[in-house]
């Protein structure tokens, strides 16, 4: 450990505001993401504070996401979340604006069904099945998301065949069709993993995962594609302006 | 069980899409909000397609919010889950706008608690620790949320007094200090719930929690207070317009 515990008993700072903030400063130095942090009753020997006031302490922590706690375990340093403002990046693919911060990216496309859903055909204004595509974006080789993307075959046609495993849809769609897509509409829920996204999200099975549902639409707003992401909930979070 | 169920072999629509529909039809006039639905084994039987099939057509009603799966236990017809649209709802109360829509909703204050959160107290520019409200919202006598609001207590002095249990937050902050609340950015991220969440919520530990955080500022866009809500995952899903 980095240096003793800076505590100072008459500064009128909240003792637990001080030990958040002590170790907030050893995030990184001392812990590293995923590191297990000493036991409440360790660090209330190191601070010589009471149990309560270290468990306030880590409250703060918790509650801005540096670390996370796990039922019997223990508290674990968090990994770093991603948070991304929906509007900003509006017009851009996530995937590049990862790999512009310096993360590889990949998206996988793991098959095509034809979907008969009547809401999403509607939406779209198909007039027969969609065709929905399934796929998965890995960020430095890491699972982050499954996605199904929706398209009406009318309008992309040889879609299946043109988007295909590891290749860019924005790429296909301006390239092959000259679209740009963009975020129209998205609706955030909060559910928890099934079987099939804890196994390609590795993730135990009811880990929180951050649905993001909506429409793409082209330049001129007409309706591309519906999407809808599974996130990791302890990778990303999304921010919206509405001022 | 309504009249039989209506399947075509020969109109060309997949079968799962029409099961799918048949289904929907069903919810509200058959089976009720928080009813087990017939097993897939059962389906399958009433349909006489073969149990993929059924799975699959159950896969559509939940990918729509109409049905959630328990593990083991079967699938279930979902409680309504309320839409919000967090851009148009930005200057009124959600207290404020359920109501209009015939809810019953009530908020009781549970405590307040000083806490020196260093960063929430740059954001609202405080000079000294602030105060933490907890409230949790009622909907139809049902807990839909836990919240967590911030505030400077040298800009709201004795909102601690004036604020008490079944108050309107928003209607003590214009009608004491002449201030109109309204929501300036908010973050939404996936959690699980914790134990005191799924107590108060009345949801099993580890439950996916929908948690909205940020800063609500007052009409000339000063800070007025900083905001996290938790919300019970299978009650609410926030929209936001991006076009």
């Amino acid at each position: 450990m980095k240096g003793d515990p800076v505590i100072n008993r008459h500064s009128g700072v909240p003792l637990y505001g001080q030990i958040a903030q002590d170790l907030e400063g050893r995030l990184g130095d001392d812990y590293e993401p995923g590191d297990r942090l000493p036991s409440v009753a360790e660090l209330a020997e190191r601070y010589e504070v009471n149990r309560l006031t270290v468990h306030e302490a880590l409250g703060v922590l918790v509650r801005r996401g540096l670390v996370t706690t796990v039922k019997g375990k223990g508290s674990f340093v968090a990994l770093p979340i991603i948070r991304w403002d929906v509007r900003a990046g509006q017009d851009a693919s996530l995937t590049q604006a990862m790999g512009e911060r310096g993360h590889a990216v990949e998206n996988r496309v793991l098959g095509v069904v034809e979907d008969d859903d009547p809401e999403l055909r509607e939406q779209l204004g198909a007039t027969r099945a969609l065709l929905r595509f399934e796929s998965v974006r890995y960020v430095d080789d890491e699972p982050w998301s499954m996605t199904s993307t929706w398209f009406d075959p009318d309008r992309f046609p040889r879609l299946d065949e043109l988007w295909v495993d590891r290749s860019s849809l924005h790429l296909v769609l301006k390239q092959e069709y000259g679209v740009r897509m963009r975020r129209s509409t998205r609706t955030f829920a909060a559910l928890a993993a099934d079987a099939t996204e804890g196994q390609i999200l590795r993730v135990p099975v009811a880990s929180p995962i951050l649905q993001a549902r909506g429409l793409n639409v082209d330049e001129q707003g007409r309706p591309v594609a519906a999407v809808e992401h599974r996130f990791r909930g302890d990778r990303i979070q999304f921010s919206v302006e509405l001022g």
